[in-house]
């Protein structure tokens, strides 16, 4: 396999055992970024020359035994809300022309220190305020969206343009372009990674978090990221302290609750039918299927909006006073409407989220996962501004794809998205793993689980799905084809 | 010394020992409100049919060797905000006429458990959302404001007409009475005591703590009420365990802050040297004094009035419309103003809040205890609106006395008032100690040990402060005049 479609685990395998130099692995995405850029446009910035020194740097220091971890000399990019000291921050708006960040943000400061090399800044929807990422294509079909707001890394890393990448969720951001993308995503427990020096959206819904190629590539980076700050006010420490890989395909004890409502409504049926593929096997592996009700369902979208939209404003209170029109039109509007939004609004959005929480931990006290799709439909056509469901209900594309994925930004639990097939055009479906606050290790656990399986099955060998040669008709298609 | 002007610790201990009997405390006790409240109204609601019952049973529980420990026995009074179940919780107010709790509260149900006899429900501002408590007489001036918002509970515990009461503190509500009433009065830290059954004023102020005659009563009631409780949202468990009792008067160790600006800003001079005084004293036992700068004062009364009033409105919102009269006047243009309030004003006030915890986190990783005035004034004559200090400046009496308790309850650090002294007035003058979160160990610890310097001084001999015979000066009256 070309070195720039490793996985994170098999490129790290490589380079601690000397069989893969951190320069030839960094030149050969570099490669990549060049032949796939102009098509793509996954990054805002790509700093090459820096990235070949510092993948130098991790050639000497590897060979003079100081090796200092899994993502050592592994090419990486970091959405272009994550400050790198020395670096713009453009997050993706013309606001941000003259922005340079004085020094990392926590984040880039913990995978400077593990040795990862920095490849460039990745595009986000204008201030991750929305689904689209419109400077960026899909990297299935260039006439597709490629999702939002993290699309930029999403689309590096399902192109084969980074082995990994950061994004950030505030209420689907990682797991919508992963899942459009055919690529893992994981927005980790609210408080688990830093958001110090990340541009905030809306600060008590965002998080930061991997997305890879693999279920054990995102335990590996977030490995890296996990850890108490106290300049992000929310950080906490993990109760159960470092997480801990736990391999292999058995998951007896493992109680999976299947949602009886919400996750499966106005969910396109190849979507439905592949998530559903996906449970069965769960259950295969040993997993035990408990049918759970989402409770206080009929709020979600008023308590997302209701929290996202003032916090969102208050951020923006000086730039949208001195400089309106270097916002773009959808972004302004909503920044405006957060301005009519009263304290009472705002309250009566922060208890009900308080009574969801209560909620959520009430049903997830007898399940350890809940399994659901990631998104209602696969990545839409460029333009494309509703959809329209069978009881005839029309919906606006980002309401779509935040509608799954919000719950766990509202409650702070943790979630991750995992590929599980293609629609008849040949585009990805993600199923979304969620966990108990913290409970990280058995969303992990079961998402690489259910990867294994599907390696290990004869009928879909080949391993994770790749861009770039789909096959209609829902098979999976062997990677390497860019 | 009369069985009614016992501290709480002398009283358990009389009863632990056998050497009192619960029924006579009680009895004696109730002997005292009975003589009391025709002039000072502590009491929304006495239970004496109640108390009498519950005495004679923790009388023949300890008789048979089930003593339950230090409460067991021990008459108190709960702020008319704390729910009992089967008993009505008025909270000051008309729109609670009707109202009947169903079941305990958490603290209700912990003291219950600890075998303290309950009293009655004691006054409260009208949802405690004034400094007064108008139906109240300050114990050691019926002319003067009990303050408030825990009037009742202060006045009682001052009175001799409870062992110790409850009360909330939202911007004062505790510390504020009991300095204007010669008790210890402490707020815990944000998330130690469980508010679940309590009447809420404003969520993310709100604290739950004891009113007692000395420090280690105030521990004593601690150690009951602190502990996790789901139930209370920002219930938190303590990181360090239980607390422990530390006595003595030795506070070699201890750095204690003295604030060069706001809390000596506007302060009567004969509170400031009283609280100068106390501050010596706690040298002389050991303490080093460190000068300490109190971060972003100028925001904290913008910072506490955006916080607390659009939580209130939120809280009321359905009262205010449907029984706007029954609040009384300057409850509901409080209130109202919350209604004006945009959901900007509100998190500006938010993220002011982050900026002071961490700027107050940094004050206090140097100094163990800040030691402030409590209130800026003595008890205030009923029916002032104003005070005027001597450069001119007018200010109402609610805004002086929230003014130096409400950094507490923004940042959530606990904080513990100590009587020090009276003006020439006879009135008692309180010294405000304020810790880190969590920090409730040393600032019982150093109030216990000025609190017993001052037993053990001999110009000072006589014990706690005690109302019905204040002698001009600021000389310490004997306790049990009443």
């Amino acid at each position: 396999m070309a070195p720039a479609d490793l996985t994170l685990t098999e490129a790290s395998d490589a380079i601690r055992e000397r069989r893969l130099s951190p320069v030839e692995l960094v030149d050969a995405v570099l490669d990549r970024v060049e032949r796939t850029e102009p098509r793509l446009h996954a990054y805002a910035a790509v700093t090459a020359d820096r990235a070949r020194h510092a993948a130098r740097e991790a050639e000497h220091e590897i060979a003079a035994g100081r090796y200092r971890g899994a993502l050592h000399g592994v090419p990486m990019g970091l959405k272009d809300l994550i400050d790198v000291g020395g670096m713009a921050t453009e997050a993706g708006s013309r606001v941000r022309a003259e922005h340079r960040a004085d020094s990392d943000s926590a984040v880039a400061e913990r995978l400077a220190r593990a040795g990862a090399v920095l490849l460039g800044k990745t595009h986000t929807h204008e201030f991750a305020f929305g689904l689209t990422t419109p400077q960026t294509h899909n990297a299935w079909d260039q006439r597709r969206v490629a999702g939002g707001s993290s699309g930029g890394s999403a689309v590096a890393v399902a192109a084969g343009s980074a082995a990994f990448a950061l994004g950030t969720d505030t209420g689907g951001s990682i797991r919508v372009p992963a899942s459009l993308n055919g690529v893992v995503g994981l927005k980790p427990t609210y408080g688990l990674v830093s958001r110090h020096g990340v541009t905030s959206l809306s600060w008590s819904l965002d998080h930061v978090g991997p997305i890879t190629r693999t279920v054990q590539d995102a335990f590996l980076v977030l490995a890296e990221l996990a850890g108490h700050d106290p300049r992000d006010p929310a950080s906490v420490p993990a109760p159960d302290g470092p997480l801990r890989w736990e391999g292999g395909t058995d998951l007896s004890g493992v109680r999976v609750g299947v949602p009886r409502n919400h996750y499966f409504d106005h969910v396109d049926p190849e979507v439905e039918a592949a998530v559903r593929a996906a449970v069965a096997r769960l259950a295969e592996l040993g997993a035990r299927l408990v049918d759970v009700g989402i409770p206080m369902a009929g709020h979600l979208q008023a308590v997302q909006w209701g929290l996202m939209v003032p916090e969102a404003t208050a951020y923006h209170e000086r730039g949208l006073r001195s400089v309106p029109d270097l916002y773009a039109d959808d972004v302004r509007g909503l920044l405006e409407a957060g301005e009519l939004m009263s304290a009472g609004d705002y309250l009566r959005a922060q208890r009900a989220r308080t009574l969801m929480r209560q909620a959520w931990a009430e049903m997830l006290a007898d399940v350890d996962v809940i399994a659901a799709p990631t998104v209602p439909m696969t990545a839409a056509p460029v333009g494309q501004e509703t959809v329209t469901w069978p009881d005839g209900t029309v919906e606006s594309v980002p309401d779509a794809y935040v509608r799954l994925s919000a719950p766990a930004n509202i409650t702070g639990v943790p979630a991750l998205t995992v590929p599980v097939g293609q629609d008849a055009a040949g585009l990805p479906i993600g199923m979304q793993l969620l966990g108990r606050p913290f409970g990280e290790g058995v969303l992990l656990r079961t998402g690489h689980a259910y990867e294994r399986s599907r390696e290990l099955s004869p009928s879909l060998r080949g391993g994770a799905l790749s861009p770039g040669a789909p096959t209609p008709g829902g098979a999976l298609s062997p990677g390497g084809a860019l």
